[in-house]
């Protein structure tokens, strides 16, 4: 691969988040040292509001603080971001809070904030040469690699569980692209995935070989926010946990942000979400540690339900440099939380949506966060592709014959 | 209802789109005289390209173009609109064509167009006194006007036949309104509704009593494609007919942009899409009839069943007059349709978007679509919502254990 002449914007180098070890940009995503996990590292040059706002409307706007090209939006891409970010008064009032707003990322190309870093890897693998797009998954990401791919003109491949619902499988092939299903666990999927990274030169695993550029792409999510407030910081935000990846991706964004003069400095703090069934970080959190022990995911988000989180101890150093917490809700509260959002502001969040909603009102009944203070909340995905959490409990309301006589009778006139 | 107060943006009167006859603006939809629809008047003032881009980023930049308050922005709503237009060069090039566009409305809050009829249709009820916001449906409007009443803060009542699938009951129970399943089909749920509308004088039912207003908000699908084509007007265009509305309404949209200097004044020709199973207007374009004769749908595009659509004649008009052409395909050659949007764009789109692509294609075969010339195609809806008409033709390359031997031996390295 011609390394030497690629293009990627502002990035430098790769340094290891743990013992700082500096690498040359390529695909690589572990120190050698200490197998710590490597970080992009930047110069920052020509960054303004003027520029950003005169950029696309999309997260290339952005593309002078990402890894990518600097004329990464000329080549087919899906072109995510610049979600809606929705002042949500009645979501507040139903909570007892002042100020609130949900950054609604269903709105992106496959409804899921996946596009966003799929995006970002897949201009990145480009220009390090690499010729398929591929991931393990188990739902989302697995369609946002198989869209993207299609959009750009590449291969796919996407691995995932043989036992994955008949309706995530459909999303991901109707794209065409490589799709292979895998007798074992995500866990078995996701080895196999690095085994194959080893042999194949040039397939690109988002999650996995080019990870450091991959993670980059939620950073995004911070940007937006800043800027959709009119270029300033909300005291408080509340973010779901998967790996942990996009709680300090979102830090990240805000602490550029400020040191680039782009936004006021001021103290914010940031929360955590998890669904009890999956939740190591908020247990850690609850506890004082700084390691996070691994768990057996058993959570009806699954989006969410990752066991041994990769930026859990990261996470923890977030939430505690900034004041926030961790809290984590029982299945039943997730979807109570689906519903509380859909009904008071019209967003059929997917269960992650609903593991926020569900913390974000446990945080304020706890006294943890602040019901005064400007909180903003993610919605990470869309009700769409998680239909049966809600199907148990929601319904009609009643059933009639076609007939006026009826309709007065059912008592809903 | 206080309608001496109503400010209803640049809307002065409905005229009966038959006779001519005119009345006062408000809650009535056909000719007292000849029972014709009525259609809505307008005098346009302030209408600029930069007063437009200095507007929202959503369908209410062309509010001073539509029947709504001036202040429509300022009271929650969905904020559906500025759909990504998206260059489609690998379809394009499938297909043997040269400049193509992909107007994709599976963007919009509840990922289907409907999201701006009922907005519209939705901002001018509240100003006509309505307090219910309410519709027969069997699927995407259903969706729109639940979750549009949810964020507004107003009650919906939504009805339906009472065998829908249970996936479409769902995504509209969630937001928790009104939700009435009426033993009988589409028909009858649409003759209770007007029977209802009848009695209760404060339920807008967007479809029936406020249509007019309604059907003004697929306006909006037009300026936008002009608007992002950068203030100028396609070539081609194709577009599906369901009700024929959506059609006339694009046509509307281009001849009031011309009329206002927004665009220069060019030829362009429209075309439309349906299936077979339901394709009365396609039946009566190619017998060269001016009547349409209604059918039973029968066709896996059930956003686009409707049998006998109101505004058929209308689009005959307007295809005949622009020189454009009416197509019907298979529901084999839908699916294919879906197939190959997703396939070279990564954007899967529903039935309705499916009949467009496969339209388009059999129109290029044919002649009638002219290959070099610019063309513009509509996606109005997202294929999470009509899953099971590509799930018996998707599916896995593969099966493999989860070893290297495994994955070596399938061939797919």
């Amino acid at each position: 691969m011609a390394l030497d002449a690629a293009d990627l914007g502002p990035a430098t180098a790769l340094v290891c988040r743990e013992c700082g070890e500096k690498y040359d940009l390529g695909p690589r995503y572990a120190c050698e040292q200490c197998f710590g996990p490597l970080e992009i590292s930047y110069d920052f040059a020509g960054v303004s509001r003027e520029a950003i706002e005169a950029g696309p409307r999309n997260i290339w706007r952005y593309r002078g603080l990402l890894p990518v090209p600097s004329n990464v939006e000329s080549t087919p891409n899906t072109e995510p971001g610049l979600t809606r970010l929705v002042r949500a008064d009645h979501l507040a009032e139903s909570l007892g809070m002042q100020r609130l707003w949900v950054k609604d990322d269903s709105g992106n190309p496959t409804h899921s904030f996946k596009d966003r870093v799929v995006a970002v890897a897949l201009a990145a693998a480009r220009e390090l040469g690499f010729k398929v797009l591929a991931c393990p998954s188990t739902g989302n990401l697995a369609n946002a690699v198989a869209a993207a791919a299609a959009r750009a003109g590449i291969r796919s491949a996407v691995f995932v569980p043989s036992d994955l619902e008949q309706q995530k499988i459909i999303v991901t092939a109707v794209y065409g692209g490589t799709f292979v299903t895998v007798r074992g666990n995500y866990d078995d999927v996701n080895r196999l995935a690095s085994e194959i990274a080893g042999e194949q030169d040039d397939w690109a695993f988002v999650n996995v070989n080019v990870r450091p550029y991959y993670a980059e792409g939620s950073k995004t999510l911070g940007y937006e926010i800043a800027e959709q407030l009119g270029w300033r910081l909300p005291d408080q935000i509340v973010i779901p946990i998967a790996s942990g990846s996009q709680l300090t991706k979102i830090d990240k964004a805000f602490q550029e942000f400020i040191k680039l003069g782009l936004v006021e400095d001021k103290p914010y703090k940031v929360f955590g979400a998890q669904a009890t069934g999956c939740s190591p970080v908020a247990a850690a959190f609850k506890a004082g540690h700084d390691v996070v022990r691994p768990v057996k995911p058993a959570t009806i988000a699954k989006s969410l339900a990752i066991g041994n989180p990769a930026d859990g101890p990261y996470v923890l150093d977030v939430v505690r440099r900034t004041g926030g917490a961790i809290e984590d809700v029982s299945d039943a509260e997730v979807v109570e939380g689906i519903r509380l959002l859909a009904a008071t502001e019209g967003i059929f969040g997917e269960t992650a949506g609903g593991v926020t909603v569900a913390c974000l009102r446990k945080l304020v009944s706890t006294g943890a966060l602040d019901p005064e203070a400007e909180t903003v909340i993610i919605n990470s995905g869309d009700g769409l592709k998680t239909l049966d959490a809600v199907a148990p409990v929601v319904g009609p309301s009643a059933e009639i014959a076609p007939t006026l006589e009826d309709f007065r009778a059912s008592g809903l006139a």
